[in-house]
Order: C-alpha cells, then sequence, then structure tokens
C-alpha cells in the first residue's frame, strides 16, 4: 500500500464520509501533563473510521464482483461501515455475528439492510460459517483489515490529519486487526517524516505488540479486553507494512482504558468506545509512559459507538479497579 | 452592549476559552432534511460558553471590587464557569446553590475552590440568600446574564462563529435568561444582516417568548423543564437586546428535547444536555417548523454538562412519549 493508493482514496472518499475535526482541549491537556490533538473519527459517519475502508474496498471493486455481493465476519464497526457503504453503492452486504452479539448490532445492520447469519462464538467459528456462505452464495469475502483498499481507506484518516494539525513528537493509533495503523503509518512517514508512529494494544489483545518484540507475525490463543473492538487476529498484509513502518507498539490494560475513557469525558466532553480511548490510556498510564515519550502527541479517536445504557464504568471493571493498588 | 464590547472581549478571551469546532454532521443534516452547523460549545471549558461571560466580567471588574470576591446564585453552569474563572484570576467566588441541588454540583463547585452556600429551592428564596451574603460579606454580585460584561462575553461565541462557517438562513439560540443569545444577536446582525436570529425555549419556561409576543417583558410566574439551564428570568439588559435585534422565539415542549438530545448522540455522537438539544428540537418540531423557516441553520450547542447515570431518557418522560399520539 502506497501514499498514492490512500491519496487516491482519499478523493475518492472525501465527498461522502466526514471531515471529523481535530480538537485540542485545553482541560485534557492540562490533565495530560502535554499539548495533545484528538482526530474525532468517533464523529465519523456510523461512528468509526471503519466505513473509510469499508467504502474503498467496495469503490475499488470490480463490477462484476459487486454485483454477486459481499460478505464479511465483524459483527462491530467493520460490518456496520460495510453495511452503510453497500447501501450506497446498492451492493448487498451480508454480516456473519456471533450468536451471542448484542440484538442492538444485529438491528443496526438490519436496518441498514444487511443480511444477517448468525455462527458460534469463536473466531474460528465465524470463519467458518463465512467460508460456507461465501462459496454457497458466490458473495465476495472482504476482510475488515487483511486487504490493501480497506488498509488505504482506513489511511485516508491521516491524509486528512496532516492538513488539520502540526506535526507532533508521536502519533498514537489503536491496533486491532492493523488496518488503522497500516494506513496512518504509510502516510505519516512520507508527510511528517519525523514523527514517531506508536500503536496501543489491550493488555488481553497485545498479538501486535508481540509479533513487533519477536520480530514475527503471532497470533494470540484467546484475546479478551473491554476495547470489543480491537479484539482480532493481526492481518498478514497489515504486519508486513507495521514491521517497516511502526516504531513502537504499547499494551495497556483495562483499567487504564476505562479510567482514560472517563477523563476524556470529563476533561473533553468526548464520549467514545474504549477501543478509542486506549489511546489515552497510553498516555496516563506510568507503565508505558518512558516509551511514549513526553512531548506533544497527535491521537486518533477511532470511535464512539459505545452503549449509553451500558457504559465501561457500569461494569464490575470499576470495583475492580477499587481493589486495585494505586499506580 | 456594541459589537465593540464583544470583540474586545472576544480578543480578551481567547487565549483562556476554547476555540471550538462547528460541525456539520452529514447523517444528521439528512436526518433533519436540511444542512445545519453546530457550534460545539458543549466542548468549551468547564462544558459550556457561560464561562465566556464569566471570565469576561471578572477581567473587566475593577481591583478594588475583585478584592472584595464575588458572589452569584446560578448552581448551573454559570456557577461553574464564574468558580473556573475565579480560580484563574484568583478571586474568591461564593455560590448560592439551592439545598436541592445534586451533591455532584456542590462537589465540582468546591473542586474549584468556590464557597457554596444553601438557600431554599425558589428563586426569591436563592435572590434573598444571595443579598444578605453579599451585604454582611461585602462580595461584588455577578447576575448570570443581566449583565453587560456577562453578555458580551456570551457574544463571543458568535465571533468565532461568523470566523468559522458561512451565512445560513437562521441562527437557533436557546434562552433562558438570555445572556447568550443577546449577546449573539449582536455580533450577528452586524456581521451576517440577512440572516434571522431564533430563540428556542422550552414551553414551561417561555418568558422570552411571550415577553417579545406582548411587546413587553414579563415572568413566568412557576417555571419548569428538563432543560434546567434555561429556568432563569429574561433579564432586563438582555431584554432591550432581545426585543430590538431577535427575530423570533418558538417554545418546543420536553418531550421534543428529549428526542432531540436522543437524535444529537444517535446521528452525530455528540452528547449534550437538554438545554443545549433543544435547538435541534426547533427543527425537528413540525409545531414550529414554519416559523423556523426550511433553509441551512446554524445553531449553538450551549452545554454538555450531563449526568452519564441519570440520561434525559432514562426518565419517565420516555414513557410519557411513547403514550403521546404520533405527531
Amino acid at each position: 500500500v502506497s501514499l498514492y493508493d490512500v491519496m487516491t482514496a482519499a478523493s475518492r472518499l472525501r465527498p461522502v464520509v466526514e471531515l471529523t475535526p481535530v480538537v485540542s482541549p485545553k482541560a485534557l491537556c492540562e490533565t495530560v501533563g502535554r499539548p495533545v490533538a484528538l482526530k474525532c473519527e468517533n464523529l465519523q459517519r456510523t461512528g468509526s473510521f471503519k466505513v473509510r475502508g469499508a467504502l474503498n474496498a467496495l469503490m475499488q471493486m470490480p463490477n462484476d464482483q459487486r454485483v454477486r455481493g459481499v460478505i464479511t465476519d465483524s459483527s462491530g464497526n467493520f460490518g456496520l461501515g460495510l453495511a452503510w457503504a453497500g447501501k450506497q453503492l446498492a451492493v448487498d452486504v451480508s454480516i456473519v455475528m456471533p450468536k451471542n452479539a448484542p440484538a442492538a448490532k444485529r438491528q443496526r445492520a438490519v436496518e441498514l439492510g444487511a443480511s444477517v447469519h448468525l455462527s458460534g462464538a469463536t473466531l474460528d467459528d465465524r470463519a467458518r460459517v463465512t467460508d460456507e456462505i461465501a462459496e454457497s452464495s458466490g458473495a465476495v469475502y472482504v476482510s475488515p483489515h487483511d486487504d490493501r483498499d480497506v488498509i488505504a481507506g482506513q489511511g485516508t484518516t491521516a491524509v486528512e490529519l496532516v492538513e488539520q494539525t502540526s506535526a507532533a513528537e508521536m502519533i498514537l493509533v489503536p491496533v486491532g486487526g492493523g488496518g488503522l495503523i497500516a494506513g496512518v503509518a504509510v502516510v505519516v512517514k512520507e508527510r511528517w517524516p519525523e514523527v514517531r508512529v506508536i500503536g496501543v494494544q489491550p493488555s488481553g489483545a497485545a498479538d501486535a505488540a508481540h509479533s513487533l518484540e519477536l520480530g514475527r507475525r503471532v497470533s494470540e490463543r484467546s484475546s479478551h479486553s473491554i476495547a470489543g473492538g480491537l479484539l482480532a487476529n493481526l492481518g498478514v498484509k497489515n504486519w508486513a507494512i507495521i514491521q517497516r513502518l511502526v516504531d513502537d507498539i504499547v499494551v495497556v490494560d483495562d483499567i487504564q482504558i476505562v479510567a482514560a475513557v472517563r477523563t476524556l469525558w470529563e476533561c473533553a466532553r468526548l464520549l467514545v468506545e474504549p477501543s478509542a480511548g486506549i489511546v489515552l490510556a497510553a498516555l496516563t498510564s506510568p507503565s508505558v509512559h518512558s516509551r511514549v515519550g513526553s512531548g506533544r502527541a497527535v491521537a486518533i479517536l477511532s470511535g464512539g459507538n459505545v452503549d449509553l445504557d451500558d457504559l465501561p464504568w457500569s461494569t464490575d471493571l470499576l470495583s475492580a479497579a477499587a481493589l486495585q493498588p494505586a499506580r
């Protein structure tokens, strides 16, 4: 994936996606103790950056494939983004969700015109069901992250960012399958060559961090985190880019993530999902402080799809946090 | 209050307050059926525009008054803004709150260094206690809205706005005591003379709307609304400006306000307080549709201080809404 791929994706998407604002809330900067600029993809269409990659993938797909319809196995933001993109381009979209996915997610996908298929809860089971449906229906599989057009689409976030703000010491990006950070790194390393590209992962799903340490792509056996959007295996294409362009990937735990989500609301009135709040956790967690550096930070708030009736701090994590020794 | 007063206030405040973004979320424009630009004062320091007027009033106050300390009887956003401003300028701030004010509000004011005094629940009782304390302590009373420097400070919102976006058919502004709309009207009528300035009030606290109809300032006997930030008597200085410069004030009910707050979250991932959501209600309510006009709208989201554990739709209003006939 080259800068050219991302730039052409950006012109393709610009009329359709939201040019999301970059904010630098003074109260948050004071709390964090450094200047921070936030790219608000939580205010993106469908509530996350994922719609960029989904749209770009469908727009780049040859017509003979589009007419067959597409299928993906993301029940989260990518599924939502693909359903929305399919609706715009009149492409049939099928989404495979685990049986235990929240009813609200199913309903939103259906409202956007997608067909929902249910599978067992494991990633393996979802992949198997997805393969079966793709084979029987002829639908084209679109990977939520391990795809050149998806990576280029996600990278358009950074095309906007480098126009909206000035270079910083580092840029912080959440890492799940690696689509966002791969696309962003392609842009940032050309346009802001001095800026360190730092990924952030939850401790329960830190395959990219481990891969970077080991110098080869490894997968987590079983991943778990409150940052549900980051529970995905690191993609092959993503890993190739990450290994080449990403400077570091730091790891934070769920309690730090929840605290960061709360801080973003308290100090900046931005309500984001845990997968997005994780970038702030990297700035506030003593455990990773030295690796992140101490200068101005740019961070991508990747999504805002939180259920207001079930906020992260309503969970048992809060009581768990109360039991933790101070850090 | 002249444009000059507001412009000088703007240069005074610019280094201290947040230059809040103006967004125009595509999904929201589609839902509302017209282009809408939102000035996000919910992302302002202390969570609302009120900090602008509070800061300007303290900055303009002569030193011999500042040293006596200041007192106000707003337990809401103005109290918070004044407490914050006092902290910045090392001015003692006293806030008179009704006994039944939420403990969280009291705590926030105390955290910002303000002294909190309790009164009975009625506006009259708060005014009486405020007078008594001002007299005995020598503190200078600052009105949350009926004050030239406060009005000029609130108007700085529009100084930013006219630089950030283009003129529209109308600008929608929430109206409580009238500080925001008075300051905004002074700027808008000079810089965007064709733009209609339209206030929005809740049906349970519609004194400004009634005053404009009658051509003289009237007060509500007892006001009530979920938009707690708008429960204030229309100020004398504010009324003088409103009568001269405001084109119309429309009225919406609490159910329409709650629905608008929800729509802002669902479509734009902006979570605001009911007093702010009211501007969207003016665009979505058939009852006021014809008065508001049908073109592009600019609206001020005045504040974001909602309690996440007690969202407006958690109240009985939702079930009340379910019982209403469709409108």
